[in-house]
């Protein structure tokens, strides 16, 4: 299997973006092409992820992006696997390089849902849940999660406060990233005060609606060699699943696919949870981030809240979590969030994130799900 | 990289569902799954193709079906590329097995659009053309492909009878199909006599939209042995691009992706266009099957209308193209559309075609794209 590198990396800001997903999409990907330092024309393939192209009437996005970059006779697709597509189409790519299928390929995520309104974006996003027994049933995704921190609260007594507390630190760390969303400071006050949108779960405990695109070049290490110091080592890949409903599982305060995606890539890399440095976890809520931290292995089931209260996952903890600031701050374009946690990964190992630097960071790890967790994907990075 | 083999498929009827499309995508994986003679559990990914889930109101749709076949513990992907979704997404899988990432998986096409009527189908199909110069300028894709075929017509000296004939014939093999859409024999005065749509082409010119859904298990040669002597060898798979638009192509006459594709598919069985006894090829329009079987090297360029002519294409002639009645007798459920070419190819191989079957065939060729050809896959498969 060849040793896979991401070479390059991209990103528009996060927010609400006056362009179109096509023009977003290009303008993330010469970004990671200049970032690489490569010509377009040694992109043998390009992994485009996307959840909802119908919003800005462009799917089949793959030849419009490549064609656009000039080189229209390469391969592409999209990969859709709700919130957690960006991953997945990562995953591809990586699969693709270490076989020796391609020597370099640009994974590309992408998504424009804000110029559609909340009433369409809330709609369409549930269609990503099992639609039969929770969407069209009432059960959107605040409502899901908000039973999950219910439940957690419940379970280990912990408190609407220790879920403030995760939105304070990640809109901090948000305002040293210019390419976040929100870039606010606020207070746990403001969290607790902020509209309930479905209790436990406040307007603050909530990721907001992005448009965004983020890109990297992946690449074997042989490629990287060629083109570069400046790559990061992709060591660790690994998948999972859990039953696609929330009442379809076990327990409220664990995600079945994190456990097995995260043991699948530590056993590839060769490493455990003690090794991580730094990680961007998928916090679509502020529950959300303290139940990954757990089955991520970084905390024992039920310890992630108190880590939270200690600041063990602040940028100056033990193990700085959503150093870019997190779905929660930087945004949560939802094709392109997984690429995005890349991007902010490959920044921090090569040197690239100025003030929101983690120090002396030489591994690094990405979580990203779909939906309340049916889908995940987990990938460890290493400085070279 | 290991040999990989087609244990088993399924599939429902074509045509107008009343299922939803997560019970159509159950009832092919199940099809598929018992033609294998394997246990659910023995499948270790899940690859959906799938273009407009919104349709139905379920998109994210890999978890449901793992959950449903109760395997939620499985990873599983949404793969589009539009019209050639099938196909992209039997890429994907067969890369990762041969690469040695999984023993065994499923792939599963599906598509559920006729519950929403006419208008709202051509809407949203035109977003998978490149919205801004073609779908969002009114060029629909029967538009498209009757640019094409009114150049072909021009340049060959071709006539609309010949077009015709293409429709008369793969009516004929559909006759045979019991799960085709459109069951009815045809003669060229119905074809040249039906509404015209986007002139030179007519209604009959044109493939129908369909639901439908399609699946085969996807395996190592070592898994194949294990479970099976029924099971066929995928010797090539080959992928490639096309400039988006029609306007950026150097020819109107020919479609770039499918050759790139097509040669890329040849160098890796070892074989030339001669070796194929039978190809399921793209046909949305009379046109494109013609175009397609230039294209993949069946005939000269400007002879495959002279072939279709002499009955060269037809089940008894040199090399039966659509055998299952292609996209246009048997039906486009676009998602569906390229793993149901495999399923016929399965069928055709393993002794399992009944009444259509192509005497003496040993290879067959699938080949399926996305909108005018921008992206393509073509795939070569060999009786054990």
């Amino acid at each position: 299997m060849e040793k896979v590198c991401v070479l390059g990396a991209g990103s528009t800001k996060y927010g609400k973006l006056e362009d179109s997903i096509t023009d977003i999409t290009i303008q993330a990907s010469v970004g990671a092409i200049e970032s690489a330092g490569i010509d377009p024309k040694e992109i043998q393939a390009g992994y485009i992820s996307n959840v909802f192209g119908v919003a800005d009437k462009q799917v089949h996005l793959g030849p419009v992006v490549m064609s656009n970059l000039g080189i229209p006779e390469k391969p592409s697709l999209s990969i859709e696997s709700a919130c957690g597509s960006g991953s997945v189409s990562f995953r591809e790519a990586f699969a693709n390089v270490a076989a020796g299928f391609y020597d370099a390929v640009l994974v590309a995520g992408t998504e424009k849902v804000t110029h559609t309104g909340t009433e369409w974006t809330t709609t369409y996003f549930s269609y990503c849940s099992d639609f039969f027994y929770e969407g069209g049933a009432g059960a959107s995704f605040p409502g899901l999660f908000a039973s999950m921190a219910r439940a957690y609260l419940t379970e280990f007594k912990a408190t609407e406060e220790d879920l403030a507390r995760v939105a304070v630190k990640n809109h901090e760390n948000g305002l040293l990233n210019p390419k976040a969303h929100l870039r606010k400071k606020i207070t746990v006050d403001d969290v607790l005060n902020s509209a309930v949108v479905a209790s436990p779960l406040k307007l603050y405990d909530c990721c907001p609606f992005s448009d965004g695109a983020s890109a990297v070049i992946l690449c074997s290490e042989k490629f990287a060699k060629e083109h570069s110091k400046n790559y990061v080592n992709v060591i660790g890949s690994g998948r999972g699943g859990s039953p696609a409903t929330l009442q379809g599982r076990d327990h409220m305060t664990t995600i079945p696919s994190t456990k097995l995606a995260a043991q699948a890539a530590y056993k590839m890399a060769g490493i455990t949870a003690k090794d991580i440095d730094f990680a961007e976890v998928h916090d679509c809520f502020t529950i959300a981030e303290i139940v990954d931290t757990e089955d991520l292995g970084f905390f024992e089931k039920g310890q992630g809240v108190q880590a939270v209260r200690e600041g063990r996952t602040s940028m100056k903890g033990d193990i700085a979590i959503n150093p870019s600031g997190g779905l929660k701050s930087k945004g949560h374009p939802i094709g392109a969030t997984g690429v995005g946690q890349v991007v902010e990964v490959f920044e921090q190992l090569t040197g690239k994130a100025g003030e929101r630097t983690v120090q002396d960071a030489k591994i690094g790890l990405t979580h990203n799900f779909g939906a309340t967790g049916a889908s995940c994907a987990v990938h460890i990075f290493q400085s070279v």
